[in-house]
């Protein structure tokens, strides 16, 4: 019992829910299979904030190109005593054959809106949606954590060190890559850094002042090591009377025979009054350009209330509450059929609950954002994918579940289509840009949304709504079924 | 880049943060590298709860035996030109080699105990930390959370259904094996199943029931393939008036066939309200054996209100709240030195910090459990770990902050040291036993535990002392430190 799955690596077809196969099944002995597409949403922006930034699609469509049954895994769905061997036999052939479409990686995107389509035999298309939820909803979260977090901080330096209190080994790495997409400069997890391309940073812990008979002597064997890039952490005694004190004769040492980038690290007590201690203290020893760092179970939040009081703080160590997405620990993303064929036409599906917030929008549809002249984004309309959206003439935008209220939208500039064609016939059909570009995407994108929609805490709401003929589809469909009564 | 590690998958050298690498060199080209002993715990337990369930000691172990770098590694390392060549010569033949003594999974342990304790050189047992952190502190968290859910739902049939909203793949996996060892029932994922022998379970997504045309097709088409633990999804359209009609139509029929274990599924609405209307209609309908399942963002607190309301609902699906760990997504777990070599002798090790909730205990422990005569736990006695120490007489504990507070602790039956020895030399020294005598071991020690200590809301504070060597060692070092002042 490994603490990874066995090789080979890549292949996730059982890392799925197992109601998922005894559909498949189900369906496969009735001989049903019909076309169908299925979405993947969510309902409600996490942290209460005014954007999610979508990541995952690269590991995800790197898994589901490599997706397929092992004998191993045929071995061991038979011992479960449910599986027909004709059935066991498909699965050992079946591969994923379909076309996905998708939102780019580093993207802006809002609650009701689909970030991935699924077109598929509605078997193939089943076995997806435990994988595209796992990876999907958990780097999204991640990512949007980090963008919040960036932002926060000025756009500043900001290191993930999350491994230790990540959620398992793959919850440690995951979350670095979809952290380095939102924002992060670095991570402190090597493997990570590694597989993913991404920088890796970290000094010292505790335990290496701990391991020598003093503080002082545990700083000059370290700067002895590493001359240049030498950050110190100066609280494991006393930070002050101490720590401070022991780094400020190291930092002046240093500096006199010409090494650079010395710094100082506060991992606990109150960060605002410490770093301007600090800062004071270094300055008048000739250490201006000294760095101070600051970890700490720290979080938006707490980044920008230190920013607000002036903390002189240059680098934020942020670990537990990033990639543990402090405050909406998952994102609630769903997968639903949107429309399957019937008679070689494709029909529109829908979920109608009796809570309207759950009322799933029917059809396949496509997502449009509408940008101003200076290249921000005003609102994103949903249209059934055949519509033809320019951006030339006014638009009415039908909020997706007031049928009675909608909002005209003119000067608008440019209009893009969000989904693209990332899959087809099982292929990957599209690049995978460098993680650093994707950053780059991600920091662009956020930076053209109007700051009313950044703000970390209530923020502006983003509108998404309905073009006149999904909303006339969607209230048709509710109509149809409410006068049907309960269904039969 | 993958969605998990590459080839070998169980080789986790890069697992680390980068700090423990440059800590390592500086050791390293110092020409220091001591004996030292680690001790992983944490300091507060989760969910404000009375008890914290270990677990993951097994995957972490194995990682450990695993432990090597390869070429790859290595070429990676020396492109990030901070490494000298002889440190990644060393690191190429490096493995651990060291001693660990620890818990046992599915025991029952408490904030301040030695969980771990690493006996190493000091450059091996500072690769050790990262990893060591991460599969405990995320499998604990877990195990703990499941044993809650267990333990509120009256020690009910849980389900963990969480793989779509897990932290990554691994977030998933490895959540799905601490989840049974601290009570699950069984999984959803399937991945799970195979990997770690855990019973796998699901029936229907709303998916299924939106393939077909209406509701009763889809329930029927259902039935056919799976008349014998046939569960049915009832809430895709109206719960009362169309699912749980529809669903009594084919219950009956499956019954008059000679079938069993059918069920219902309620995935929204009012719990309470919902499960009592169906259990009275299905009751009417000759259906007394039928099966009510609950799902919807449920958590502990939520099924013992439920069960309090008299709920009549069987089976509790709990995902996202249970595989996130809601309301503490990360125990806070630390790996601290606590003694190292000098001169040929362990010199106990403490970090003295400003605030007195992060000092640690110095020196070599062990962790003695006190039992009443029912079996039940009574406290927990922290001791140097040479301390021999005996039932028959009484036993002054000393409280781990205040040295002038003491209890004498009587009527002890049986006491118990709970590290032990898990590696010697690098080399596994413990059986791993099947995770289903895991589970049985965790349930016997919940049973055991005192019920004010298991109470989901408000417990009582379960104890852990220091013994008077333990407690005089401690003052002595802070009263040392604090005279010597601020360290030159």
């Amino acid at each position: 019992m490994p603490a990874m799955p066995p090789k080979p690596a890549g292949n996730l077809a059982l890392l799925t829910d197992f109601y998922e196969l005894t559909m498949m099944q189900g369906y496969f002995l009735n001989r049903y299979d019909p076309d169908t597409v299925f979405e993947m949403f969510f309902r409600k922006a996490p942290f209460g904030g005014g954007f999610t930034m979508f990541a995952g699609l690269q590991p995800l469509l790197e898994a589901v190109a490599d997706l397929a049954f092992t004998s191993e895994d045929r071995a061991y769905l038979e011992a479960q005593g449910v599986f027909h061997p004709e059935f066991l036999d498909y699965l050992s052939t079946l591969r994923f054959t379909g076309d996905i479409y998708a939102m780019e990686e580093g993207s802006i995107v809002f609650p009701g809106e689909p970030l991935l389509r699924v077109h598929a035999p509605l078997i193939q298309a089943q076995l997806l949606e435990s994988l595209v939820l796992n990876i999907l909803n958990f780097q999204t979260l991640v990512a949007t954590k980090a963008a919040r977090i960036w932002l926060a901080s000025g756009e500043g330096t900001v290191l993930e060190f999350g491994l230790r209190r990540a959620q398992g080994v793959d919850g440690a790495l995951a979350a670095s890559r979809a952290a380095f997409i939102g924002g992060a400069a670095a991570t402190s997890n090597t493997l990570a850094g590694r597989l993913f391309d991404i920088p890796v940073r970290g000094t010292m812990a505790h335990s290496w002042i701990m391991a020598f008979d003093n503080e002082l002597e545990a700083f000059r064997k370290y700067a002895e090591v590493y001359p240049d890039g030498c950050i110190l952490l100066i609280d494991t005694y006393d930070t002050l009377r101490s720590g401070l004190e022991n780094a400020v004769l190291v930092g002046r040492a240093l500096k006199a025979s010409g090494h650079k980038h010395f710094g100082v690290r506060l991992d606990s007590g109150d960060l605002e009054y410490l770093s301007k201690q600090v800062r004071q203290r270094l300055d008048a020893e000739g250490l201006q350009e000294a760095l101070i760092a600051a970890s700490n179970e720290l979080d938006e939040e707490i980044i920008q209330q230190l920013l607000a009081q002036g903390a002189p703080i240059n680098t934020w160590g942020v670990g537990t509450h990033l990639v543990t997405a402090k405050g909406d620990p998952a994102l609630t993303g769903v997968y639903k059929l949107a429309a399957r064929k019937v008679d070689g036409r494709f029909q529109p599906a829908m979920k109608v609950s009796n809570n309207p917030e759950k009322i799933s929008d029917p059809g396949i549809k496509q997502v449009h954002r509408f940008y101003n002249g200076s290249g921000s984004p005003i609102a994103d309309l949903l249209t059934l994918e055949e519509e033809r959206v320019e951006a030339g003439h006014p638009h009415r935008f039908y909020h997706p579940r007031y049928p009675y209220q909608f909002m005209d939208v003119s000067g608008v500039r440019r209009v893009e289509p969000l989904l693209k064609a990332v899959m087809r016939g099982g292929r990957i059909a599209t690049g995978f840009p460098p993680l650093l570009a994707l950053q780059e995407r991600a920091r662009a994108n956020l930076r053209c949304l109007d700051a009313t929609y950044r703000r970390i805490l209530n923020p502006h709401l983003y509108k998404v709504s309905l073009s006149e003929a999904l909303k006339d589809l969607k209230f048709r469909l509710i109509a149809e079924y409410e006068s049907e009564g309960a269904k039969p």
